[in-house]
């Protein structure tokens, strides 16, 4: 699991970084954060990356007809984050495309990385549950906005 | 918390039984079963029990447009359950009423008792959002069945 | 399920308010919030009042060896959540006794209250899995403090 | 995310084959499975696995101070699983090293891949927190039986 280096990634743009404060529900009995739950943070963080452009994931849905589903995560997992921790949770955009896009989600703990991410994203048109392009709006946003 | 004594328990009513197993995502740091999942094996017991009276959740939803939507809960946490448990989690109705219902649902370990609730629903008109009375095939079944 | 008003409230107590953001995660195919995640929450607020006070569950276990368990749970949910809702959760002690305290937990949406909750916990020594006196700065702290 | 072709597959191994149904809280406001809980069911698989092979998490973490530990997850959504479906979520190691193995892990609903997964697992001496090779018993168990 290479991670090349992206073609198409937007130049300038920077990232979104989510604080995350572990708490007993992110945890397991091995005693340290669930491996699902690293997928729970980065769809909070990628909703509140999508909220920081003015865009609702629920308005998108009832007023556009578009919902964002994800297609792929590849994942590694370097080090266990444990309960009490505060970390941050870093998110940008390294490949978009006509109808799909591909997020690095990373997430630290003092500047150690302890989760590593690409995942991909399709746009989809959610009465024909078909991939549709991304609108204009969003893709402006997307290109030229500094989320943080 | 006192649990009165049920008024108008249907007769004859017995006991539905799942078997719950334990596994990483139920338990948290504390090296026992996060209370919150109590409640998700709860409604995992609910919906095998309405199943085996013939009924789905989807189809109640989408067919007739109405779902059975949790109004209160009543638990108590006695003795915590662990990881790779095999456990037991009863289930019975203790009161039927026009539009609601009650169960009393309590989760065992080789007989012990570990979690013990009572889980009152509400029977919900999902156009007007609604209380509506639970439809009288759906009432026969509950009152007569034997669903174990 | 009457609430009883607290025979030992603490006098001047205040209540520690936590922001709550509905995320995809909280919410299930019914649309609004699944009920399990009420205790979630729940168990997050409770978290952060701690911290507010200047005590971390992790380091109670560790340093300490005590912990706080959940021994009930009385709610009602009166209005669903639903999906990128900005809520308030609403933490206050309502009895404070040796071995045990006693939580009232309400999450509202610009003033409407959706969720209203009792919660029974007990301070347990981990060595002998057994209750034990909440230790005397931290009864003080949670008598005389203003967690907000 | 090409997936290789495995260069060490156990010759005759047979796939473990897990019944899932998906309920309320393994979806999600979109109306379908939410896509950490897909994670959760494979590690209900691996977990189901090893204990058709004689062997249970909590003694291995006790008895034998080790561990298996999630280091990468490669998944790729293919079509979303909804509340009720019965599905099938089928197992298998493709690659088998000295402190590591690999499993292929896929979601199918009456036929159709719903969710394709590789899997890396690192076997771990939980006391020095560090990489341990796989026991002698559990090596061989994975090599030769047929788990299903």
């Amino acid at each position: 699991m290479r991670f090349p280096s992206p073609s198409s990634s937007p130049p300038g743009q920077a990232a979104h970084v989510l604080p995350i404060r572990i708490y007993y529900e992110d945890t397991d009995a091995a005693g340290v954060v669930y491996y699902a739950s690293y997928l729970r943070f980065c769809e909070r963080a990628r909703t509140e990356w999508l909220r920081s452009l003015g865009f609702q994931q629920q308005q998108l849905l009832t007023a556009r007809g578009i919902a964002f589903v994800v297609r792929s995560v590849d994942a590694r997992f370097l080090s266990p984050a444990r309960l009490d921790d505060a970390l941050e949770l870093v998110t940008r955009i390294v490949e978009l495309r006509g109808a799909s896009l591909t997020f690095e989600q990373q997430l630290f703990r003092e500047g150690e990385l302890l989760f590593d991410s690409r995942i991909g994203i399709a746009c989809i048109d959610t009465l024909r549950n078909r991939p549709t392009p991304i609108p204009q709006d969003m893709r402006i946003s997307m290109q030229t906005s500094n989320p943080t």
